[in-house]
C-alpha cells in the first residue's frame, strides 16, 4: 500500500474507536458481534433500560411513550441485514476527506430482531400531512461547530416498509451498548447513519427536517459551497476474503501455487446482486464468479471463483453489478465527505512455492 | 492532539482491524464483547470445533489429545481479568515505533471461564526437567521476515498458577472467533500476547523456547542490536473516563462548570493498586482519588475524584501506584517495540457555561 497519504493522530483516534470488520470475517454468513463494524459519532451513552422510554410525538393523533415492556407486547420480526457505513472506502480517496478514515472494513451482516416500526405507526396514528419521521438518539456531542444530539429523518414511505425495525436484539442476543442498547432503528438497504442508535424519541413532522446529519453531514457535495444531494441507499460493492496468509505489518498476502478458491461477499441496498466479476491480472480481463443466494433481500450474497494461481505477484480485483444494472465503477468517485467510494476491492498477492497456509 | 506524527496507511490498516476499547466503556465493570480490545497478529483462523483437538506433548509422561468434550469433564473456574496489549500507548511515543498504532484504548476486562491449566498438567505428568510450556495457536502469517505460526512460551511456575486458564467462555458466552474460539490461554497479570488464542498445541520443553514472539517480538530493546529483556507483566496504569461530551472529529471534551465526578479505572499486573492521583492543572498539583475494590486480584479498580470545574481550559491527568510502590512515570519510556508506555493519561477539557451533557 502506498505511503502517499499520511493519517493524522486525530484520524487515528477515530480509527481506534470505530472498528471495522477484519476481512477474513467475510467467511461468516452472520458477522459475530465484535467483528461487525461500528461508527459512533459521539460517545456511547449510559442508558438505564428500567427508566428508558421511547417518546413518539409530533404530527400524530396519540402522542405516546413506550417502555421496553410496552414494546415487548407488540409484534416481533427478525431479518438478516448487511449494514455498511456511508464512509466505507473514504481513506482510499485522493485527496483524502478528513473524517473517520475507513479503508474497506466498514461493513457487517447481522440478524436483527425487534418490533416493526409500522406497528408503532398504527398505534400513534400518523397525521395525513406527515412527510417524515425524525429519529433522535441519546448520544450528544459537537459536530460542524454545533452542539447537538444525533438525529436523522427518514421519509414516511421508507418508514412504512415492513422490514424497518426498532431493534433490541442482534444475532439472538440483547443489543450490546455499542450497537444502540436498549433500542435502535434498523433501516435495511440504507447506509448505517440512518439506523439511529440509542433511540430516545420519534417525531412525525409535516416539513422536511433540517438537522445537521441530514442537511449538512451526509450529503454528496462537489465542494464546500455545494448543498449536494442526500446520501441514502447502499451502492453495490463486492469484497474478497483475502487468500493465503498475511504479513503482520503490511497485511501483504502469500499463498502457494495451484488451485485456490477465491471467496467473498457482494451486496447492494437497491436490488439483489446479479453479477460478480473477478480479475486476477490487474483489471485487464474480468471473469464471472459464481454468486450464491442471499439470506434475505437485505443481506449480502456469497460468491466464489476457482483460480489456478501461478507463481508470481498478482493483483486480484472484484466488482459487483446489481439487478438495476448498477456496476461498481473502475475509479473512485470523489466528494467532500468521502461517501460511497465503491471502486473495486484490490488485493495484491504473492504466489510462491512452499508457502504453508494451514497451521 | 498534535499533528507532529503522521500515521501511514499500513498502520491504519492495523488500526482498522485491531480495535481498542472506546474510553467511555471504562464505565462498565466488565467490558461488553465488541468493546474489549483485540490484537490479532495474522488472520482469525477458521476452526471447526467438532474436529478441533488440543495436542499436549513434549517432556511429559503421557502425551495427550483433548477434544472439547474431554475438556468439559475437567474442573472449571472463572475469573474477572483485565487484559492489556503490551503496545498500549505506542502511538504516543516520539519517535513512534511503527507497528499497531495504539493510543490508550488497548485494554478490557472480562469474566473468563474454562479449565485451569494445572488440571491438564496433572493429567499429562510434566517431566521434572521441564522449564517452560510452549503454546502454539492455529494462526499463521509472516513476521520479521519469518513464516510462522503464532507461539509463545511461559515459565512452568507461571503455568502452575491456579488462575491460569484454558478459556472457552467470555462474559458467560462461548468465545467468539476473534477472542480465540474454541480455546485460548488466559494468563492473568501478563500482557495479552501471552494469552495465546486459537490454541492448537502445548509442548513441555526442557530448554528455553527461542521462537519469534519470545526471542525477537516482545522484548524491551534500546536499539536494533540490543537483545533486550522480555516483556512480561502489566505495569501500573490509570485511565480517565472522558467527562462531558466530545467533538466528533477531534474528540475534544466540553462540559459545564460546577461539581463533576471524574471516574476511571486503574490496574497493575504485579500487585493491587494502592493509590490513584489526579491533577486538574497539567501536573502541577496531584490529589488523591478514592480507589474502589477490584472484582478480582487480576482486574482493574475503579476510582473517583470530585472536581469543582471552573470555566476555562484544563488538562486532566491521572496516575496510579501499585502495592509494590511502582508509580507511573511522568514521561514515556521509549523502546524499539514501543512496549509498556505508561506515562499518565492526559485529557484536555474545556469547561463552558451552558453546555448540555445529557440528551
Amino acid at each position: 500500500m502506498s505511503e502517499r497519504s499520511q493519517i493524522s493522530l486525530e484520524e487515528l483516534q477515530l480509527a481506534a474507536r470505530n472498528h471495522g470488520m477484519a476481512l477474513e470475517a467475510l467467511r461468516y454468513d452472520l458477522t459475530p458481534v465484535g467483528l461487525h463494524y461500528l461508527l459512533i459519532h459521539y460517545d456511547i451513552p449510559a442508558v438505564d433500560p428500567s427508566t428508558w422510554r421511547l417518546q413518539f410525538g409530533g404530527t400524530v393523533a396519540q402522542p405516546s411513550s413506550f417502555s421496553l415492556e410496552d414494546l415487548s407486547a407488540l409484534p416481533r420480526a427478525s431479518i438478516p441485514v448487511t449494514m455498511e457505513c456511508a464512509g466505507n472506502g473514504r481513506a482510499l480517496l485522493e485527496p483524502r476527506p478528513v473524517s473517520q478514515p475507513w479503508l474497506l472494513e466498514a461493513v457487517g451482516t447481522a440478524e436483527w430482531a425487534g418490533t416493526p416500526l409500522v406497528a408503532l405507526l398504527d398505534r400513534v396514528g400518523v397525521d395525513p400531512d406527515t412527510v417524515e419521521l425524525v429519529f433522535t438518539g441519546l448520544d450528544r456531542g459537537v459536530e460542524g461547530g454545533e452542539e447537538q444530539t444525533y438525529a436523522r429523518s427518514l421519509p414516511l414511505a421508507e418508514c412504512r416498509r415492513e422490514e424497518v425495525l426498532l431493534a433490541d436484539e442482534i444475532n439472538g442476543a440483547p443489543l450490546p451498548p455499542q450497537h444502540g442498547a436498549p433500542l435502535r432503528l434498523l433501516v435495511p438497504g440504507w447506509y448505517g447513519m440512518t439506523s439511529v442508535k440509542w433511540l430516545g424519541r420519534i417525531d412525525a413532522v409535516s416539513e422536511q427536517f433540517r438537522g445537521y446529519q441530514n442537511e449538512r453531514g451526509y450529503r454528496f457535495r462537489r465542494d464546500d459551497d455545494d448543498p449536494g444531494e442526500p446520501v441514502t441507499r447502499i451502492v453495490p460493492r463486492a469484497l474478497i476474503e483475502p487468500p493465503g496468509i498475511p504479513e503482520f505489518m503490511t497485511r501483504a498476502r502469500l499463498l502457494p501455487p495451484g488451485r485456490t478458491v477465491l471467496r467473498g461477499r457482494a451486496w447492494s441496498g437497491r436490488a439483489p446482486i446479479e453479477r460478480v466479476e473477478v480479475s486476477v491480472d490487474d483489471g485487464h480481463e474480468w471473469r464471472p464468479a459464481t454468486v450464491g443466494a442471499a439470506p434475505s433481500p437485505w443481506a449480502w450474497h456469497s460468491w466464489r471463483f476457482a483460480w489456478d494461481a501461478p507463481e508470481g505477484d498478482h493483483l486480484l480485483q472484484v466488482r459487483a453489478t446489481d439487478a438495476l444494472g448498477t456496476k461498481q465503477p473502475d475509479q473512485p468517485g470523489w466528494n467532500v465527505g468521502g461517501y460511497s467510494n465503491n471502486a473495486p476491492h484490490r488485493v495484491p498477492v504473492t504466489v510462491r512455492a512452499g508457502v504453508l497456509v494451514g497451521a
